[in-house]
Parts: C-alpha cells; structure tokens; sequence
C-alpha cells in the first residue's frame, strides 16, 4: 500500500482535506449518468450557488483552476478580440498569458503588487476603449491581498463589457456575491476553501455571459465550451466524464459548509486569517499588502532583512512539519512566505502556525519575543467583530 | 456522511476501481511541488512508459479523456492546417468536432462502424493530400473494435505526417506499443483499463512530435500547451495543481499493473473479453463487430428484433443491480448494449455478467437457452491461447 509522510499541510492550497471528504472520495464509482449520480451533482449545483452568491447556472469540470480561467476567456473572446486585465499579482500575469495564448488583444491596469486597485482606474479605460471583457483576480493569493470586485461590477453597470473574475483561492473563504456585485463569469476550484482534493474546476455564469456566448460563433475548444456543458446541465449531466469521486468530496464539503452556515465559514476564515497576521506582525514580519487590503485565505510575509524566504519553508518543513508557501513569481523569490487559511482550518492551527514560526525564526538567528505572536494571535482572536 | 448505492459497474468506463486504490486515493493531501510527491509522479512516469509501449514523454493532467483528445490536436495544429480523421465510431466523430472548434480542414476515412479500417484507404489520402497529422482511435468503445494502430503508423513512416492516437478506451488493457508502432501522440485517462477514479489525463509524446511543436509558434492553449507541461516535467513537476489524490490511485494502479505483470493484464482483458463475446453469442446476440475486429475491453452488442437496447439496460439495472451501457451515438440509440472488461475484471465478473444477461433476456420475453451463455464462456475460457 502507498504511505505518505504526516506532515502539517499549511500551503494556500491546495489544503488539508478533512477525514470525512476523504472518505466520501473512496466511495465506489456510479455511474456518471445514472439517476443517483445526477441527484448528487444536482445538490451540488444549489449549493454552490448559495456559495457562488448567484441564482445563475454554475458549471463543473475536470480540471484545474487555470483550466477554468482559461475556459472563461476561450468563451467569449474571439481572437483579435480586447480584453482589460487587471494586473496585481502573478495570477494577473497569468490571466495575460492565457489571453495571449487564445489571441487576444490585451489591455492592462498593473496594480502595485500588494496594494489595492483604484476601481477610477478602470472607467477611465473603459472610455477610452471598447472591451469584450475586464479581468480581475479576486484574491491573489501570490500577495494576499482580495479585490473589490463590486467597485469594479459598479464601473460595468449598463455596459456591455463583461466582468469575468479567478475566485480560485476566494472563493468560500472570503464573501463572493456575485450577481450582487455585476460578476459575469466567476471561476474557481475544488482545492482550497472548499477543502476538497484538486481536480474540479467551476465556473458560474451570468445570464448577460451567456447573451455573448450565444450570439458568438466558434470557442476555440470542444472540451471547455461552455454552452456544450449548459446543454448537458439542463439535461443533470456533463457532458464528458466527470471526476466522479472528486464530485462526492465537493458534495460533502458543500454539506458541510452549509451544516456550519456559509456566513460562519466566512467569518471563521476572516477571524482566523486576522490573527494570522497579527501574530506575524508580534514576530516582526512584515505583511507583503498594504494595510484594509488583507485576504481572508492566505496571509503573505515579507522576510527578513539578511533572511532567505526558501530557508524558513525549508526549516519549517524539516524541524516542525509544517509545509507552507514561498514565493509565487520569480520576482518575489526568496523575499516572501506565505500561510493559507483555507478551508477546514481551526484556531489551533494559527496558534500552532505560530509557535513554529516563532521557532523557526529563533533557530535561524532572528531575536523574536518568546510567545508573541501567539499573545498577538490570541488577542486578535478574543476581538468581537 | 455520503452514502452510493452499491451496483456492479460493468460499463465501458468509468470501471469499478479495486479497494486497494480507493483508499490510496483517500490519504491526506501532499504538497504538489515536495519531495515526497515529485517521487510519486516519477514512479507514475516510469511505470506509464512501459503502459504506452514507449521510452519517451508521458504528461500528466488535470482533464478527462476529452480534453486530452483536445490537447493532442492544439498542440500541432495551426488554424487552417490539415488533418486526416479516421472515423469509425463515435470518438472519431469526437476528434472531427475536436479539430472543428479549433479551426483546422478536415479530411475524413470513414469507416463502416464495426469494421476494419484497409491502411490503404489512409495511404491512398498521403498521396493526393499533405496533412499535420493522421487522426485515429485505437479502440472505438463505441462499437468494440480494435484498430491497427501499426498499419497506420507503416504507411506514415519516413513522412513528416504525424499519427495521433486516442488510446482512452484500450491503454492497459489492449496492447500498446507507441514507439515500435510509430505513434507520435497517444492520449488516454484514468478510468478505463488504468482502473482508477476519472479526472487525470495522459498523453505520450514521441520526439518527432516534439519537434514539430518546438518549429511551430501559438498553441490556443496555456493550460494544455505540451511544452509547458514537459518544462515542468524536466524539474519532476506539473505546471498547474494536478489532480493530487487521483495521482496516488494512479501510482497504486500502475503498481498493481507491474504486479500481476502487464502482458498478463492484456492477456486476462483478452480472455475475458473473447468469454464475454462467446457467451453473448451463444445468448443469441450477435457481436456489433466484425469477426476479427474485437475489442478485449469492450463488447458491444446488437439488440435482438423487437426489444430495445435501453430496456435491456433498464432491467439489467433494476433488477439485477448490473450497470452496462447502451448506445454512445445517437444512430445507435436502442440498437445497442455495450459491456466493458477493463480494469479490475475477472472470470466471476464475465460469469455474472452472463447469468444476468441471460435472466434478463427471458425476462424480457426472449427464448434463451438456459445457461447457454455462461457455458460458452467457460469453454472460451479453458482454450489455452
């Protein structure tokens, strides 16, 4: 039998899957277009909704999250076509290669990494230039910082442009409204706040997305076309062969965000990923975002002066079995850590994400006040929002 | 906590996945960029090779087989540029639509269903035309048929042409030799033979495919652009978040192959496959296939006059709690009963099968003789091959 090393899974994502998603994933396959099978993806779809914020259709797929972004660009832009994207992180660069890569026409508003996006920065754009669609990642989770995507949906308001936003590692741990806030196409995956193993992808869609796409011709794709997946939905099916066993795990995660109360989930990611950072802070590291920017799901550190970033993952994974995140982009290595709070995550973890920290840097030569940043934890913790 | 009702899964795939890879599947989540799971997909790459009859490049992805047929097309095919389909089932039909959304002019061998395919009739188009690539499926599930893959690959030899081949429904449980054969793309997934949960996709690369993706420029795709996947490769990675889990069955899957040998798992689909078909046969149900054209992993059926297909099936289901699957193309609809030996099949299984079938078939009003069936399948069975 396969063995695997225990070890503390603090990545921001993919996450730790609780005992009880992993046991529904090794359930015994059905069959994919089976009446028991589509009463499952069924409840599946109404939850989701309620966690996708919309009343609208919500797709699922086998693939990964930059499948879906990339899905959601290959819908509604033919080539040549432009598209604004909204640049604040690596998985904005991303956004761009995969706009590239379908032919597209690129704008972008590049956001300081770490900082907010003036929603003033759009309009102005927008009436300068006509887009099929503005782009935007929710949380980046390469800087941890969430985007506004209502002040952005508000720029849209009346026009024809279409909001097509990367939720991925948003979505479930921080608020997602979408038809509230104007999203037309919201993207997200099965292996961070959702707390299930990676491999499905999800996309919800706006009644305005799916004008586009029927008034368009050719998606270059057979696979991730959009309208081929509606057709099988509204027959309770998909179209190609799902993941089926993934599909029970996203089925008991939703049953257990909704035993929690999808409201709770959000406020026990805020609460803990608050304490995360003033933790961090008592231990004298730097948050990589500007301050009223902090993402609910991942907490991004700036290291050290005279420290390097891949030494204290290192340090941390061989000493205390705690793997966390090092940088994302190339131009961040060495110089950042980042911890996710996602998914099935509990005050004992932070506190635990703490002490190690704490260790680590002692072990590495950096003076750190014995306890602090638990005391900070603790602290932020006891706070009444 | 989830619970499936418990049914014999005897479609064409997904297959039942053995308990032994169920629970791999259930461990903890692993960093996807550590030590521990780089080892893994190393072992899965080496252990593939072997599977694909090749000494080169086996991909791992996030996707269905679909999405994989998909890949294999966008990564060499320029819009506008030429490819020969065979069609002989409905996946040939897939990969013309596939090679449709993505722009290319299509030529097609058609292929009478359930019939062979005269390798002339494909030699014959290289003369009169010039195409990227000739298209294949090596098993059509949709009709049980086994295609020569080597017939083909003979007539592209020494051309710049290259031979892509679905291998979804046949890898691992019918022989596969990509490199001696001259196949160039071989795509496949996880839940057939491999006999694993679905959501992970394959695709085996020869260097003469290689080399026409590094002299051509775009690919529509970033997610299943092959260069990047093999980038990744080469530091023991995958681009994007694999499907982590699914990855583990496959490791357990593959393992199990190496155990009970892997010309002995093609040799038990093959027994399995010809017990099935001798005792169908003696049930009074003719093959959908041509003498000498059989498949060892699925077996499609005619319906007999005055019964329909999807009746069978229902009954099959209610009645005897076996899953099998009626027609995949819409001109088959009712026509057509499919039974798969892939995976973790045995004689018992092929036995039940029968007895089901059998009971069924009476049932329905049909004159079966009793035990006919299954006594023709032991006969097949004890012929030394």
């Amino acid at each position: 039998m396969l063995t695997i090393p225990d070890y503390r899974l603090r990545l921001p994502g993919p996450t730790m899957v609780p005992e009880r998603i992993r046991q529904a994933t090794a359930l015994p396959i059905l069959n994919h277009r089976g009446a028991e099978f589509k009463a499952m993806l069924a409840e599946c779809q109404k939850r989701l909704k309620s966690v996708f914020g919309t009343a609208h259709d919500v797709l699922i797929f086998a693939g990964s999250g930059t499948a879906m972004m990339e899905a959601s660009l290959a819908n509604i832009l033919s080539p040549g076509e432009k598209v604004l994207v909204v640049v604040a992180g690596q998985f904005g660069d991303r956004f761009v290669s995969i706009a590239k890569a379908l032919g597209a026409q690129i704008d972008t508003v590049d956001v300081e990494w770490g900082h907010t996006l003036d929603s003033t920065r759009v309009a102005e754009r927008l009436r300068q230039n006509s887009y099929r669609a503005v782009v935007m990642v929710h949380n980046e989770s390469s800087t941890g910082v969430t985007y506004d995507i209502a002040a952005v949906g508000k720029v849209l308001e009346g026009a024809s442009t279409l909001l097509v936003v990367d939720s991925v590692s948003g979505l479930a741990g921080a608020e997602m409204k979408m038809d509230e806030w104007g999203a037309d196409i919201v993207v997200s995956a099965s292996q961070k706040s959702l707390m299930c193993p990676p491999g499905i992808g999800l996309a919800a869609i706006s009644p305005k997305a799916w004008k586009v796409m029927e008034r368009d011709g050719r998606v270059p794709s057979f696979f991730a076309d959009f309208r081929r997946a509606k057709a099988s939905l509204d027959k309770g099916e998909t179209p190609f062969t799902p993941p089926v066993t993934l599909v029970y795990g996203l089925l008991e995660a939703l049953r257990m965000i909704d035993e929690e109360g999808l409201d709770n989930v959000i406020e026990r990611h805020r609460r803990l990923g608050a304490a995360l950072r003033a933790g961090a802070q008592a231990l004298g590291l730097e948050l990589y975002n500007q301050p009223g920017t902090a993402s609910n799901t991942v907490t991004a550190m700036k290291v050290p002066q005279g420290l390097d970033g891949g030494t204290i993952v290192q340090h941390l994974r061989e000493r205390y079995r705690t793997v966390i995140a090092g940088a994302r982009a190339a131009r961040q290595t060495g110089k950042v850590i980042r911890i996710g709070t996602m998914g099935m995550v509990s005050e004992a973890d932070i506190i635990m994400d703490l002490r190690h920290l704490e260790a680590t840097l002692r072990d590495l030569g950096q003076p750190v006040a014995a306890g602090a940043g638990v005391r900070a934890a603790l602290d932020a913790l006891s706070v009444q929002h």
